[in-house]
């Protein structure tokens, strides 16, 4: 039996840099070391930490002294100024796509524009980026929530990094005709878009496809539905140990992917397990 | 009966200057004096025009001294430097609309905009704007015909002025994944839209509807059709002899709208000989 692994599988860029980020930190200093929020949606990886002293904080209110990591999502503007002002030892892992999406947010302000954000209002990225413009500016998912905006002079648009295309492209095909000119920043990272079209054509190849991944993350169980969509036979797993023997039935190849949360270790782990069910 | 007459009819604003400016020169200047290209597709007004010593010439190369005209759609860089080197007398009544859309080309080049003009190749407007743009500028109508265009860091968008507005959101909206930043400045004139919207809902109001304008007027002939769509009982003319007693039976309100390149004295006629005929 062959296993075939998606070169996509695994952690994007910004998420394992702030990984690489928070050991670095835990093996330089002797202090205890906070991040601001889980620095991944992973039981697993945050487990690991802890043992290095990097613990989870939910605000700057319970963090006085030592070290504070900023994850990839990046902080609000105020957060990162009242970190400072406590003194905190600052370890900026905010990942760079997100830090461009909020230096253009707030340079498209300063020269004029009425910002949009595309995105999703909720979500801890989108409030990092909205910080870095004015007050009461725009963060919409749809055109529908821009009915009855007054027309514009400038519009300037910029796009929470992990977008659907779709979302942006709708949101400024309706600002055309609402302002004289419109400035759009293509924020979005490709990291998930790769790792989708990656897995639905390796799910294309194989007889039993394993998708690895926290079922709370959301991007994991998209991957897995893309994948079931293409091959009925999708599996999707926390851990190894939830590989049933009798998935690899008459199976020929196997076919393994992640979402963006899951670390190298724990796909490392299905792939070998994956081995050791169906050895022939 | 009653004759209403839409606000929006007659001449867009661009043209009743081109025209105003040219029959001020006629009536400053004792030389001949030259439009490049019929200043308005509508006879009348050139013959009224060619009265007053002002010809309608092809190209420069028919013109050797003088005044020369530039009408509302403008014209290339190298006519207007070509005519300054001749020595003419250079009377510039490019719209203002117009002007501006060949100045963003000019700037978004030079500040590394990769430059698309949505609209007709073969529109002297069109020819006139890519004109202050590198050579090779790109002109479309469509987002089809980008497929296979490069991934672009920076890409600038500027729209012939009489373009729809839907085609301008089509290829803006295909451009968003194709480049980094995105600069969009709607250059499109609303006079055809508030025209036709103007004319639409007069002819929703009255039993007849007539339309004025040339023949061969692209614009006229698609105000005709709305108003037709919306009131069966439409007659399109060119001038006001056409106008036919038998369309005026049962009538209690006439609506009168014209084309963009249609004179006001024209539709007064019509309107004129309308009162005459059904004069209850």
């Amino acid at each position: 039996m062959e296993i075939l692994v998606a070169k996509s599988a695994g952690f994007c860029f910004g998420v394992k840099r702030a990984i690489n980020e928070a050991e670095k930190t835990a093996s330089e200093k002797a202090s205890d070391i906070y991040t601001l929020g889980p620095i991944i949606h992973n039981p697993q990886v945050v487990e690991r930490l802890e043992d290095s002293r990097v613990f989870v904080r939910e605000g700057l209110d319970e963090i006085d002294k030592g070290t504070v990591i900023i994850r990839s999502h990046g902080v609000k503007l105020q957060e990162y100024e009242l970190a400072r002002s406590k003194g905190l030892d600052i370890v900026d892992a905010t990942c760079p796509f997100v830090k461009k999406a909020q230096d253009l947010v707030s340079r498209l302000s300063e020269e004029g524009y009425s910002v949009i954000v595309v995105g999703q209002k909720e979500h801890p990225e989108v409030k990092g980026i909205i910080s870095y413009g004015p007050p009461g500016i725009r963060v919409v998912e749809t055109p529908e929530e821009l009915k009855g905006m007054a027309r514009e002079k400038k519009i300037g648009i910029v796009a929470q990094t992990t977008l659907p295309m779709k979302k942006l492209e709708a949101v400024v095909s309706f600002c055309v005709s609402r302002a004289s000119e419109i400035k759009v920043f293509n924020t979005i990272c490709n990291a998930t878009s790769i790792r989708q079209e990656e897995s639905a054509s390796l799910a294309r190849e194989v007889d039993v496809m394993i998708v690895v991944g926290g079922r709370n993350s959301a991007n994991t169980r998209r991957l897995a539905e893309i994948c079931r969509s293409i091959q009925p036979r999708t599996h999707h797993v926390e851990v190894a140990e939830e590989l049933e023997p009798a998935w690899f039935a008459d199976t020929e190849k196997v076919g393994v992917t992640s979402g963006a949360s899951t670390p190298d270790w724990i796909i490392e782990d299905v792939v070998r397990r994956t081995a050791h069910l169906c050895p022939k």
